[in-house]
């Protein structure tokens, strides 16, 4: 051995949107940096095994074949000297001597995907790129896109196919802005939820669209890459961390890591907002875990106006005294509606009174309430300031779209609390992960339900946690075992289809203050 | 748990030519009959993890992705009912309950390849088939293909194809021979020689054709069937034994196993005959291996008149008081001369004087020595009597390749039994494996030379031990140990290039009587 392992020093702070993370990398790949003696007739030893004589220390057992395929021209070519990177007792990748470790964290959301690629020798972030998953042109939530991979015709291959061109598309990009290549990539984590896990991975995903909705696996994976497809270093694995239950995935996992150094004693919530949302509450060292189906309108989807976040979306909203103003993203032209524009709109016609408590549009309360094609709606845009055809508005139908993406959390937990015995006000902390859960305005949640009426300070919106602990689990083995640990507290409630969901949705379907006391979900 | 683990208790005997071999089999494949319960709200267990709880006494650690990619669907479609194949601690294949498991021993050789299907829970054979290396269309000898896997474009890649695609075809006959499908194969071991194994595997060549002539790797290796394009049971994986050397390959790792209940007291000479030969050396518990290039003059090539062993093919010759005779295989219609048959006339030629011991044929010195374009050659089979062309005959050139194939096996064992400082005629025992070994007249082989002249019930010709060694090491787990105890009893001893091999191998191109005294290979 020339030098001492790399990378197992080095202390780095990930940023979880204004706060910052504690990570010392501890990668579970090692790399060696090793000269051999030249084979000779005296000493003929093949070389594989004069490696290994190398790596003893670390007591290799395997080398990846796809390394056996490289290593003897390899050794040649590089004179005998290079760096052996270990992935617990197995060889994974050769590189001449001083090559940089890199892995990738991914976090596969239903609507983007994050990549980031990272340094795993100092933890530090090498490029980072957010990309639209394609697999939206088979249906933009969940239980549509499970059915077109049970239904078409090689529905399963297509939807995993389509993923793994994207991940190796996207870490291209990132490879090529660190001035790297794919194949220097020595592990990928990815995390998602758990259809998309399932479908990136090629497993069957029928049950889980059936009661009892049961992933085919929760544990957590350690696959070849290139038995997903994905073409990085020759022996690359890809971590897949452990999912908890049919509709509470590994992202969820990832952001209750990334998130668990902000939990304080008493009662916290984790809200990942989504076209899935999962929510868990943490409570004297235990968490429970719910998940509910709150629809891609959050994601500027299935709105007649709505646009994903990008510049000309209108991402914010208020009416104050019957005046309209909205802010876009960059001050563009508006082009469109985005989840937190949307959730602010439905909140401020609600509380202006052009909405009533049951969601109805109300003829004559604002003069942009207009009537099209026998609907009502409101014009947020009208035609002449747009260079497009139609005006920007909201409609009916959009309302009822936010509508039932609200009940579903409000319902959700609601009954989450209920089951803890834990009044709304009795919550400490709701940190609000994801996205769009960055960009909302609490206050306007707040009226309408979506988030019981707090104090705004109990509030913490965190960005994408579940990227950050994805990174986390990129960048150190301890954290995959603490991370294990964390897993055994976690209890997972179902609610798909219970008449008490039902009831609960039901009536979280209006508008209006969270119901906070002591009678909440029925109690 | 339904059933005990199927496989433990049955004895079965391997036969090796005559031979029987007894071994309790004990596959590393343990086949597990389960019944799962289905989840529930209540119970919402994934289905790895449902099946994991069953096989709890085996402590599964790893499910191969594949089975994942199946599961959900097997266990409903049979009704929660199946056999589990698990390796080590490795789900490798599910069946329905009651499905047979098989395993797949093959012995891949420069020129021919034996496939063994085999019951890996009773260890009977199910079915066998011998083929021809289709590699031979890119040279008959080893070094011939290495350079054509080093200097052809993609050379290296067709030759990994050419196998994988025989593989596939060898398997797909023994499984309809046996009502079965390659997808029920669990598990394959492959044996061959070192070049053979890198080849297969897709490892570089290019070292082992260049002094020190070392392996890529040596030790045993366990790779999943489809990453060498074996498409058999889901997780199924490859085992190839290890090598010894460059020229010392795991085929002669094999016919050791095979052999070493045959071994006695004092000293034991295992030689297997081939393209490459490989001769070891036992004595006082240690074991000495030696290989050398005999050529494909004993596989019916580079010979003018040369076939492989076929119906029609000439195995035996005799020319006793100048009356030739000579035996075809099945009593065919004579269509060329084999490997057997080739030495036999060598020899018989040699003791009637019409070749003298320089390997000259003497003109004149029998009706049948002809000339022919200026060149003398013995006339096995004139014209008329075949439907064919040409005669059959032996020319000066055949003469010479049988010369340099016989002076390698004498130089090579001359030097091996030097360094042992034993003398030839203190061998108690020649093992003679190989599928040419089987079928050559023991007593022709001493007139020329090639083996020592040594009572005749020292030889024991045992057919191809390799192959048998590949079917105990399929079926035995523990055997598989046992051989690795085995190797680290083995001395390799470098034969290419040294001076004393040089002057050995030209001393031994004569013809005549191996020299067993004490003062042989120089001492």
């Amino acid at each position: 051995m020339d030098v001492p392992p790399e990378g197992l020093s080095a202390q780095q702070r990930l940023q979880v949107e204004g706060r910052e993370i504690d990570i010392s990398p501890d990668s579970p790949i090692k790399a060696v940096a090793c000269t051999l003696e030249p084979p000779s007739l005296v000493r003929p030893v093949a070389d594989a095994e004069n490696l290994i004589e190398k790596l003893d220390a670390f007591s290799p057992e395997h080398f990846d074949i796809n390394i056996l395929r490289e290593l003897s021209t390899r050794l040649r070519e590089w004179n005998w000297r290079l760096t052996a990177h270990l992935r617990n007792r197995e060889l994974v990748a050769i590189s001449p001597p001083g090559t940089r470790s890199m892995g990738l964290a991914v976090d596969l959301g239903s609507t983007k995907i994050a990549g980031y690629l990272m340094d795993l020798a100092t933890g530090k972030k090498l490029a980072a790129k957010g990309i639209v998953n394609p697999q939206i042109s088979h249906g933009e939530d969940i239980i549509t896109r499970i059915n077109f991979a049970i239904r078409s015709p090689d529905g399963q291959k297509r939807m995993a196919d389509l993923i793994k061109d994207t991940l190796m598309s996207l870490a291209q990009d990132l490879c090529s802005e660190a001035g790297s290549e794919t194949g220097d990539i020595l592990e990928v984590v990815i995390v998602g939820n758990t259809a998309m896990h399932h479908l990136t991975l090629g497993l069957p995903v029928r049950q889980l669209a059936l009661s009892p909705f049961v992933p085919g696996v929760s544990g957590d994976l350690n696959v070849k890459a290139r038995d997903i497809g994905l073409d990085f270093a020759p022996g690359a694995y890809a971590y897949f961390p452990p999912n908890i239950a049919g509709f509470v995935g590994a992202d969820h996992v990832a952001a209750l890591m990334a998130t668990a150094g902000e939990w304080v004693h008493g009662n916290v919530i984790v809200l990942d907002i989504g076209t899935n949302t999962e929510i868990s509450l943490i409570n004297r060292g235990k968490i429970t875990s719910v998940s509910c189906a709150s629809g891609p309108a959050f994601e500027g989807y299935h709105i007649s106006s709505g646009v994903r976040a990008a510049p000309g979306a209108i991402e914010k909203v208020s009416l104050s005294r019957g005046d309209l103003h909205y802010q876009t993203i960059d001050d563009a032209e508006p082009i469109g509606i985005c989840g937190s524009g949307i959730l602010d709109a439905v909140s401020q016609l609600f509380l202006a009174g052009v909405l009533n408590s049951g969601g109805r549009l109300q003829k004559g309360s604002h003069h942009r309430v207009v009537e099209k094609s026998g609907c009502l709606e409101f014009i947020l845009v009208p035609q002449k300031k747009r260079r497009r055809d139609t005006v920007i508005s909201i409609t009916q139908k959009d309302v009822r779209e936010v509508q039932l993406g609200k009940a579903a959390i409000q319902a959700a937990l609601e009954i989450l609390l209920a089951q803890g015995n834990i009044a709304a006000t009795e919550i400490d902390k709701i940190i609000i992960a994801g996205a769009f859960g960055s960009y909302i305005d609490i206050s306007n949640a707040v009226a309408i339900g979506m988030l019981p009426g707090l104090p705004l300070n109990r509030f913490h919106q965190v960005g994408n946690a579940a990227g950050t602990g994805a990174r986390i689990l990129l960048l150190s083995a301890a954290r995959r075992e603490e991370m294990k640990n964390l897993l055994t507290r976690i209890k997972y409630l179902e609610l798909g289809g219970t008449p008490q969901f039902s009831k609960a949705f039901t009536r979280a379907c209006l508008l209006g203050p969270y119901n906070t006391g002591p009678d909440a979900a029925g109690r």
